[in-house]
């Protein structure tokens, strides 16, 4: 920042993003550049994702948890590798229905989740598209130098686990686009979960000390498992039976006519934000403990072995998974 | 990445992108991350510019030029702190008309910049848009702790420079859009210009140790030193008669009916991407023996007195600029 935008590009920096500025390194969103210190003994941890409306938002999203959600895929992926956030660069693409309201709930949702994550905007930059409102969030993070869990640490004899409940994304798009049937309240709890997912940065600091890999769930858990046992060279092995669903969830399962078709398509839609990783078995009743004290929901789903692919079981049997994540975003 | 899209996504990031990623910290792209290890001694200087089709480049314009510019305007933010950039992430929106040949000049354009300017990919996003083509580009590079040249340090006595010449971005615009009429060569050269700007950073190093503040020419000449002046509490005078100008651009002066008038737009246009800063009078000589051996063009142009804003002169007269910059992007 600032931009080589329209006026009301310098306005939104100045009066809306420029409150959110990082205190020493932000440099109030009046330069170019932030300059952020390095950290001997750290690692930097950066990530970057980008959300288009239409795509990976809807056009009917508050505004506020346009923001929010692509702060928190964004945390998400760092709380995978163990690393702890504490700023970011913003890319705005507004849209023509990105009037001043919009841009303001915009930065209100961020605000909130500021505070909430203990981030702070370090620049970036804010323009106009004719086409859809798009965004895109550059988030870095510390960790202690050589400490990034990879997705390449797996070894046979280790246990798969998966934070929080699986299917809630995929269940809260449904419900968004009004194609879900259910009590009002649970179709709240589901787009809430669309819109504002949960990244588990409060489980960092166990990923970091006892996840032997690990990844975030945002293709899908079958799929994000694969990307995992291909960079480990290992096999998974998943029951479907110990998948972790949410009381919603549970409603809409009940609902089914083909349950296992059913548990299938949560274990492959996506958009969860949760974190799955794999750990020495002699480590597990430790992160288990460790979750119940957060009051984490953390569920053993499987474990390691030798070979490669994931492999889907129920009551012992295999279960195919056609399409194993989203692939049409 | 791996983005949550489209299977030609994946291979996008595949077969394209990871041969450019960085050989230590890229990860091959197998990762939603790049780890970065901290360097001691060293601040994190960091930047991120967006460009939309058709706002920020034209749908003509090649693809490898594109990618070129974006890497390029991003360069220039980092050679105006006195930065060595190192590596950088990138956000692809890719519209309708960006198949598998227009992806691959990208990478083309990427590939030979990350020569040319000795960066690498560290990570990113690569999504699909309904709208236009769109990009994001986070840009990190280093620079020894405490001495990033900011746009606030410019004191009255300092004198005003700028590399290269002015107008050509401006002069590029229009000649890409088939506004001009000039000799082909001169419109060659132009609108190379535009698509492929240059970033100084091979004077980043002067800029560091002997700039007081400095800021890269994108909105327009004008406005950036409004820029500089505001951050810096002190008022600059230029002189337009001093206003550096390539030889495209004097054939194109030439042309004019109100020379004046020509050399107010050149001055206010915006796209070269040349460094303006000052600098301590007694520094004034080093700095332009050190560009003479760099073959850099590098031209005082004005001074800093106490005061406010830019005071634009010519032959002694003030001349009004009612339009600093570009302001309708």
């Amino acid at each position: 920042m600032p931009s080589v935008d329209v006026a009301g590009e310098f306005e939104t920096i100045k009066r809306l993003l420029a409150p959110l500025a990082h205190p020493e390194w932000g440099r109030g969103l009046n330069d170019d550049v932030a300059v952020v210190p390095s950290r001997a003994g750290y690692d930097l941890v950066l990530t970057k994702d980008s959300i288009v409306e239409g795509v990976h938002f809807l056009a009917e999203d508050p505004m506020d948890t346009v923001a929010q959600k692509l702060l928190r895929v964004n945390l998400s992926d760092l709380a995978a590798k163990g690393a702890e956030p504490f700023g970011y660069l913003l890319g705005c693409f507004w849209s023509s229905r990105c009037g001043w309201p919009e841009r303001k709930a915009f930065v209100a949702g961020l605000e909130a989740d500021q505070t909430a994550f203990e981030v702070a905007l370090l620049g970036g930059d804010t323009v106009t598209t004719p086409g859809p409102a798009s965004f895109s969030l550059t988030l870095l993070g510390w960790i202690a130098r050589g400490r990034a869990v990879g997705r390449d640490g797996a070894r046979p004899g280790d246990v798969v686990l998966v934070t929080g409940a699986i299917g809630d994304g995929y269940l809260g798009l449904q419900a968004a686009r009004g194609m879900l049937k259910l009590e009002p309240e649970r179709l709240k709890a589901l787009i809430d979960h669309y819109r504002t997912p949960m990244p588990r940065i409060a489980f960092a600091e166990q990923i970091r000390d006892r996840a032997t890999a690990a990844i975030d769930v945002s293709d899908g858990l079958v799929a994000d498992l694969g990307h995992l046992a291909a960079a480990s060279d290992v096999a998974l092995e998943i029951d479907l039976g110990t998948l972790p669903v949410s009381a919603a969830g549970h409603v809409w399962l009940d609902g089914r006519v083909d349950a296992l078709d059913a548990r299938v398509q949560l274990a492959s839609g996506g958009d969860d934000y949760e974190i799955a990783f794999t750990a020495r078995a002699g480590d597990e009743a430790e992160l288990h403990r460790e979750a119940a004290r957060q009051h984490l929901r953390l569920t053993t789903i499987g474990r390691v072995v030798a070979g490669t692919g994931v492999t889907v079981r129920a009551a012992g049997a295999v279960v195919p998974v056609p399409t194993p994540g989203w692939t049409h975003r």
